[in-house]
């Protein structure tokens, strides 16, 4: 094993590039004594090398073509925190690959979308293709399933994948308001963006979901493949009949493996109390594996923010410098199988359903002829509020029962003269 | 990198050690698309030759002596399963390093005793020491502290390292039992031993501990430093009373770094509910990193049983096998600082005290006096039960104060005349 300092080139400089710099700078010898070598970094890339950043830059290369950097460089890794699935983040990290150089990378866009063909350019150059901070932020998840549970066929993995998801729920529960109401008040506190569609639309929690059912499941990347749903139909009412019930309803990404495929969606759901993962709150992230060995693991921890995400990068850099060189997948990419997907509605689970019928005798009657055609069986019905021939919520949980049998149903019950809005279906989730 | 099959050695073939052939016979094909290689077994050993385990060990020569086969057999790595901190296991242990072969072991009582002694081995022969299992079973918290936070100089450790303790503790709260008699049912089901003292009273989880903190803050292995306090004490008042303040009893092993030394103990902790650890119940286990970069990491799984430890060592097998080869506590032996300890007196906390006072007027003036004098500042005082010329229950809970002094305070209450029984202190431990 060599000695030689590993050198470090990093592309970005904004929040994590900076967190990025501090940790490489601030633990130089606690870096060099865990690695057996330094770790140096050599060059950095941003368009603005006026501004100030509360790090000193000075001793090293500066560039401001990324691209450029990840051939000319003096480094023997990439670093790309520039983010976005094309355009010059990519361009930066297939030139350093290409250059058989070491990448580093946040990029959890880039991974979704060009991740099978990034991992094959890097097993061809026999150079890491690292990402632990792409998904989960502080949490080691990728290196605990692609390395702590080797030992595993791991058979599903769920997540609550996304900071300002997460805190918009939980702000909706503990303060009793309305999802515009917070979303606004995220706005302004800075944990959503000014566009959060990104976020609340579920795209992000779909891209990290789609790279760790790869790593899971050792199967190629496959974005277009995952069902992906928001939370912006969430409502006060169903989080208060939820908390009722003995769920929470959480942003979840779930990847499950079985004969018919893998199904990979992105969507509300209830999960039980019982459940650790309903605990996790605000904009805490957490991830959930469940393998065949080791039964059930939960990670939680940041999944955001400057130190968190910059400590999975600085520990993807440890891991190059120690000579820990693994498949980007867990596997060589001539051996990760296709993703064949399995349908959403092949799924099978219990379904918790709010309807605004009218108050009215006998009108349940329709619905639970409805149901019973459809061989959905309720668990349970609750109807609070009584407000004779007027529009009150009526809720009702499932059995088991499969998804498009749960959807025909809801066509027809959608269709009731009764029934004064669309029904709102959520996904129960075993804990 | 090599492609030739790793050879694998099982030395003790109880629950783990079946677990172990189980898992890397059933995922053979698994196991070595992730190694780039096969991992095979090539030996076992146990003394009954005869007995029926459920798993084919025809085609492995067979030892009876495990030292023997540490140095005989056919393997590039032995795996030590038979536990204990000295006779068959240390001797194993240390010849199979000796002999230049790596070492993975579940043994946290060898490696709380002789981890320093044995590191120091193992790294001069060039091989590891893997000892995933040893901590929290199924749990890849060594990985995750040594690998995933290695940007990180941590803070804080503390972990629910026991399960039969945090499933003792969960059923009296759950059922508003006692100790003695929750034991019992344990006992009758499996959860703990008829000798329960080595969990119980703590031990255990300081074996584990002590490993803990090795790793997280690059010093030595320190068993005699822990402070180790059981859980025999806890009564079903305490948890009742814990549970309206707001807080879970649960036993703690606390690991922190501060300008004085390391504090290492064991000990019935309050945890707030808002802390996630809180939520850790049954048998589960769970460790908290806090780190400087990362915040807090917290992972709860299966700390015990057959597939979650066998997993563990497979984990381990496959890192061997992958070519991954890492200083034993992180850095290497020379680097790793001696444990200077912290006395815990030198601690400084919250407290919860629950006093048996005879109920008459003023009596409390002289408890509050004996707080005052010693610097004590109460949080919180609770008397429920009025029952006048009685001894009742009294609680009360400190704002953070020095351990001294509130010892001396208690000291000095446990000799008022109207004090029935020794006061019952239990910590308080923030998030």
């Amino acid at each position: 094993m060599t000695h030689a300092p590993l050198k470090v080139a990093i592309a970005g400089l904004g929040t994590v590039g900076v967190g990025t710099v501090k940790i490489l700078q601030q633990h130089a010898d606690l870096i060099r004594m865990r690695c057996g070598r330094p770790v140096v970094i050599t060059a950095v890339c941003s368009r603005d090398q006026n501004r100030h950043r509360g790090v000193d830059l000075s001793n090293y290369q500066w560039f401001s073509d990324a691209a450029e950097m990840a051939t000319q460089a003096n480094a023997d890794v990439i670093v790309e925190l520039i983010g976005g699935s094309s355009g010059i983040a990519k361009n930066t990290v297939e030139a350093a690959l290409a250059a058989g150089r070491h990448v580093v990378t946040a990029n959890k866009a880039l991974l979704a979308h060009h991740g099978l063909a990034l991992a094959k350019l890097a097993e061809s150059k026999g150079v890491s293709l690292n990402y632990e901070a792409a998904v989960a932020g502080g949490i080691p998840v990728i290196k605990s399933i692609r390395e702590g549970l080797a030992g595993n066929a791991v058979t599903r993995v769920q997540g609550i994948l996304n900071g300002t998801c997460n805190y918009i729920l939980t702000t909706m529960r503990q303060e009793g308001r309305g999802f515009d109401d917070v979303l606004k008040d995220a706005q302004r506190l800075g944990y959503a963006e000014a566009d959060p569609s990104f976020d609340i639309d579920g795209v992000d929690t779909a891209h990290k979901l789609a790279i760790l059912a790869s790593v899971a499941f050792g199967v190629e990347v496959n974005f277009n493949a995952v069902q992906v749903e928001g939370i912006r139909h969430i409502s006060a009412t169903d989080i208060q009949f939820a908390e009722e019930l003995g769920y929470r309803i959480k942003l979840l990404g779930v990847a499950s493996m079985s004969l018919d495929g893998i199904e990979q969606s992105v969507h509300p759901t209830m999960v039980p109390l019982s459940a650790p993962i309903a605990h996790v709150e605000g904009v805490f992230n957490a991830v959930v594996t469940d393998g065949d060995a080791v039964d059930s693991l939960m990670q939680e921890g940041r999944g955001a923010g400057e130190g968190p995400t910059a400590s999975a990068v600085v520990a993807d850099i440890v891991d190059i410098a120690r000579g820990i060189h693994l498949p980007t997948f867990g596997v060589p990419v001539e051996k990760l199988k296709p993703s064949q997907a399995r349908p959403m509605n092949l799924h099978t689970g219990a379904y918790y359903v709010r309807l605004m019928l009218v108050d009215q005798p006998g009108v349940f009657a329709d619905v639970a002829a409805a149901l019973r055609d459809h061989k959905v069986s309720m668990e349970s019905m609750i109807q609070r509020v009584r407000e004779p021939g007027e529009s009150v919520p009526v809720v009702i949980t499932t059995h088991i029962t499969s998804e498009s049998g749960m959807l025909a149903a809801l066509d027809a019950i959608a269709k009731l003269d009764t029934v004064t809005e669309p029904p709102r279906m959520i996904r129960i989730e075993s804990a």
